[in-house]
């Protein structure tokens, strides 16, 4: 078998770094921009130089925004600012937003704490973090960071920390997802679902 | 929910339009590049430029070769210039080319003739195949196209090219099930189709 060309090798790299494109996904699409032609590869990178030139993280929600102008989420005047809601992810922040039941403001870790990787709460913003609860009217603080033990550690951190300053702090809800069943879940979630039930009214 | 900066929507577009890329795996790679920060990004961008300037179709085999260099096949002295494959793309000469069963050139039609899509002979440059087999000292065509309506047909038109030649030509062999794509074939069986490929008389 003979080898690819350098620029078609390189390709091939970096399209195989993304997350869920593995060898055969990158020569797929290797193939589909060398048949699509120039124009489609341009229109890739351009998007791309775009994004690193034009996006940069806000400086209150620490989720990504357009350079010059203001976050979407912080600069909206309908949002209660009273609610600040603390993310694992941007991607986490969207996926909260798309249900319409949270219409407050965010914080965005990027992270999770771990010795293990070295992640400490100085390269998760958490100095950040409690200057907001010290500066805004924030009346409580809702942990949306996930049930595992990173995200159990980070969140009793955060807890600390929200209610050093007076403030409540609340857990987002673990249960049985809707539509699953029992056999799904994990006896762990099982047993906290039990022990977490609430009086139907 | 609200509604993504500029140049993540516009990322997001052009993710999507690669093949085997949904939606969600189009939010993933981009909160992927996002938190890898500008220099992840770059490098996807230069690879896709260097692609994009330096890769062009060989004259002889219509594959992708790097603009100023010989082709890696055509240009490979050790190869039996006798015997020429014709393939629908550049993806499954390197599908063939990987299997060892095969070294000798290649065709690649970038297609297969189809009316209802408007491609005819012209398209997939027959006649540079025609001229190939005019001037190069070749004694058998292997045709390489799957066992699907288009390269069937696309096949019955190669064989009346080659005999008219006075060449003889040869169908890979039936081990590709029917309707399939080469991809999807593992190499051992194609190896075999190769190597059992039979005379068209």
């Amino acid at each position: 078998m003979h080898s690819f060309p350098e620029p078609i090798e390189k390709t091939l790299k970096e399209l195989s770094r993304l997350p869920g494109v593995g060898k055969k996904s990158a020569m797929r699409i290797l193939y589909h921009l060398l048949k699509s032609g120039g124009s489609a590869i341009e229109d890739l990178e351009g998007a791309l130089k775009l994004l690193r030139e034009n996006i940069e993280k806000c400086r209150t929600c620490r989720g990504y925004k357009e350079k010059g102008s203001d976050c979407p989420i912080c600069g909206d005047p309908k949002r209660d600012p009273g609610l600040l809601c603390v993310v694992e992810s941007t991607q986490d922040l969207h996926l909260i937003d798309g249900t319409s039941a949270f219409n407050g403001s965010y914080f965005v870790l990027h992270g999770l704490l771990s010795p293990f990787k070295g992640i400490g709460p100085e390269a998760l913003g958490l100095d950040e973090f409690r200057e907001r609860l010290e500066n805004e009217a924030v009346s409580e603080v809702i942990i949306a960071t996930p049930y595992t033990a990173e995200g159990e550690a980070t969140s009793s951190y955060l807890i600390t920390i929200t209610e050093e300053k007076g403030i409540k702090a609340s857990r987002i809800g673990m249960g049985i997802p809707i539509g699953s069943d029992l056999s799904f879940v994990d006896p762990e979630t099982l047993s906290r679902a039990l022990s977490g039930r609430r009086e139907v009214k």
